[in-house]
């Protein structure tokens, strides 16, 4: 046995709900998980590594970042409290149009840091050029990934009214799915990184293509993962090309695309009867609680699509809008925001926000076999949580356990101190094994502080609020 | 000069918004804050105690949670996903009901660690015998608090349906009046507490009594906090009791209860109007975000109550209804659930969830002169926070400064590295420099883990969903 943790308390996901175990034991060899159960009986004394909770600490399945954009982590606060309709033109766009290559690789970089600290040991990648954010970023960190390559037919750089219809570029979206293509060939034989296919949204790719690109994801055995009933902007888009009387929901079933091959990001523009046809056809959803009620001011509909017996899971999205990379985060999110959507303090109770961060990450993703939760055979993504600290006690076992409530309504991921992705340790003791965090830290402070004042000028034209609130000394 | 701290950014609350300094120094005399401004001029090199910020740090006004009950706090995470009217009875009244004299301090001693952790230096406590808690844990602790005895005239033993009109017991809320009155005396000469009146809700004390209570408070020139309009139990007994049309604002305005000596928490069950008619009178109003949110399913309606030109402040209410006692947590909540609210990303702002988190928490309890901003004759509480964290990097300042958004939409309270209050350092690098909060961690765990088996059968017998859940492996 290669590491093996012993006296601490186990959420394994398995079951029905969460699954305790109180004061158990873990053993791990090479990259997968050999044994999950009590102590008595666990014989661990050949381990090489021995990590002793003392039970004081807890060990769950890694966390899943299902929807997850990291490439801007660098204009993280440079947006916010904006209408929608501001929140690219006047907004984001102004500061992520002078990024160079490496900010973008350095962007990944703090995000999926970020993200391990607090506990996430799968990140459903989705951006551009992929392939260099996998070589530079994902393979050194160790860390699992499912890469999607952004496919879209738009032109960013062309200036567009919102009301317009947007043009599409075919060769600009076979240029994207030749990458996306590419990306399944360069990195089929490593076992951390699976690739999906990730056609933007129906407003910015032609029907056309994403027939094309369904075909080959079903012929590879994999997904598309799209963002899926935006909002306003997207209706608007739709309703031009398609017909005043068209949705993307509707559109996507006319078109046999809406079945157990989508994952659906978002869908907060849809109505309860769309959502009930997404779950009879199988497909999953991705919903992002801080982003979506940051940006849009909208709760996304995870509780309606759960009740409708629908697989669900959860994402931070990009750090300009969500403000942060910290499941623990999301899951309370998840279950609080459901609450007040529905009105009803019983709605996505916590083991439900957990099964979002964990094996419903797993299930969306089609990774349910390799992990999610913890079970002798599947791979050794795991982390190990303090307990002992004043916002998590008490912890007690009679006569229930509240550990899952105190994770999700108490918990803020700072309370990781070991992570594992596939076998090996990754943070130990809150310590990173080989990423440098400081450097990276210092140099996205650099970075951002060279390149961001040459937005001033824009900024100030633009005539947002957030440069009046700027000019009348609010910020 | 006692202590300076140097080359930080300065987050001020002076001025219209947040007043960010960057590169300043504050020195801080006694119990003083005696300079805060720009590095230059700064002569700090007298100070016994020197805090170099290397620029990576922020210093910010400590904290003020405005609405604060501690003594449950053994009770974190024993109730959750319950409709509200089974929430104490078939909850948390069971295990409450099991604690004694020793196991409310300890309680407080966890929930006010815990809150210092996150940056908490002034706590508005509401509580039962508060001299006890006063004198073994806010005084050597070193801790500001607003100090309410709560005055009810029911009898909690007693067996009752939500439906009947509850006996009001005068002698009850007299003994707890008395209590009240002595804490004034007997805390009077303690710089670090002040005293308020507590008369729980419309629903638990009578009319008489409030009255006699508010001619007290306006001699002492102090304040009245209660509960006010928090919902369907407080309504129903509201109308059996005064008649049908009555509310519970309503009540207040007919008796001139309705003025600037009051402030109302939660008033999630009042209309706009209702509202309206209180900010005009003066009233000021304290929202707990998170507890509202998982025990009402309910959105406190600070922006609305902001936006009708009120004074607001936010507090965690009690641990085992929000399940923590972190305000940097309830400011983001405030903000997002509020943005949800009106679905409007513009609404309550960062600089807005600021003001509630330190100078509106210092308005609403009538401490604007002493604390809530960082200005020279202010008394020095004040916390320091590390910004090279992945989570808030990157910071900027130029075209406009993003440290308000950062701490809002991405802090988690772990960022509080030193705390410091009235000229004392509490925390220090992350430290309790006296607070023993290891052996206070492990005696909560011990203390609950022996007492809450106790609750086992009245617990199953309740029948609650809780147990369900339990039964059918959930938790």
């Amino acid at each position: 046995m290669d590491i093996a943790i012993i006296n601490t308390w186990l959420l394994t996901m398995e079951g029905k709900g969460v699954g305790i175990i109180r004061n158990g034991g873990i053993g791990i060899e090479g990259d997968k998980i050999i044994h999950v159960g009590k102590m008595e009986g666990f014989n661990y004394k050949s381990a090489d590594i021995l990590i002793n909770g003392e039970n004081k600490m807890v060990v769950m399945p890694g966390l899943i970042n299902s929807h997850f954009h990291s490439m801007l982590t660098l204009c993280r606060g440079m947006v916010h409290d904006l209408p929608e309709i501001e929140y690219m033109p006047k907004g984001l766009s102004l500061f992520a149009d002078v990024l160079k290559g490496q900010d973008f690789l350095l962007g990944t970089k703090l995000a999926v840091l970020e993200g391990l600290r607090a506990g996430t040991t799968t990140f459903a990648e989705y951006g551009i050029g992929l392939a260099s954010l996998l070589n530079n970023v994902y393979k050194p960190f160790n860390v699992r990934v499912v890469a999607t390559e952004m496919i879209t037919e738009l032109d960013f750089s062309e200036e567009k009214k919102t009301d317009d219809l947007y043009t599409f570029y075919r060769f600009l979206g076979n240029n994207a799915f030749k990458r996306a293509n590419k990306l399944f060939k360069q990195f089929q034989n490593d076992e951390l990184i699976t690739c999906m296919y990730g056609p933007n949204a129906l407003d910015m790719v032609s029907l056309d293509l994403i027939k094309e690109i369904k075909e080959e994801a079903v012929k590879r055995n994999s997904k598309i993962h799209m963002h899926v009933a935006q909002g306003g902007r997207e209706r608007l888009q739709i309703e031009k090309r398609y017909g005043s009387s068209m949705t993307t929901v509707k559109l996507l079933k006319e078109h046999d695309l809406l079945d157990s091959t989508l994952i659906a990001a978002h869908i907060h523009d849809t109505t309860r009867e769309e959502r009930a046809v997404m779950v009879r056809n199988g497909v999953k959803m991705v919903g992002c609680p801080s982003s979506i009620s940051k940006i849009d001011g909208i709760i996304p509909p995870l509780a309606d699509f759960i009740e409708l017996g629908g697989i669900a899971a959860i994402g931070t999205d990009e750090a300009p809008g969500t403000g942060h990379h910290d499941l623990f985060i999301e899951m309370r999110m998840a279950s609080l925001l459901s609450k007040v959507a529905k009105r009803d303090p019983t709605v996505l109770p916590p083991w439900t926000s957990l099964n979002l961060g964990t094996l419903g990450g797993a299930r969306v993703l089609d990774l349910e076999n390799k992990i999610g939760s913890l079970r002798p055979s599947k791979q050794a993504d795991l982390i190990l949580l303090k307990l002992n600290v004043p916002h998590l006690t008490p912890i007690i076992h009679e006569p229930f356990c509240n550990l899952a409530a105190n994770l999700v309504y108490s918990g803020k991921g700072n309370e990781v101190d070991t992570v594992i992705i596939n076998g090996k340790i990754i943070l130990l003791n809150g310590k990173f094994q080989e990423i440098e965090e400081e450097k990276i830290i210092n140099q996205a402070n650099k970075r951002a502080q060279e390149l961001f004042p040459e937005v001033s000028e824009l900024w100030r034209k633009s005539g947002s609020r957030m440069v009046k609130y700027h000019e009348q000394g609010y910020i």
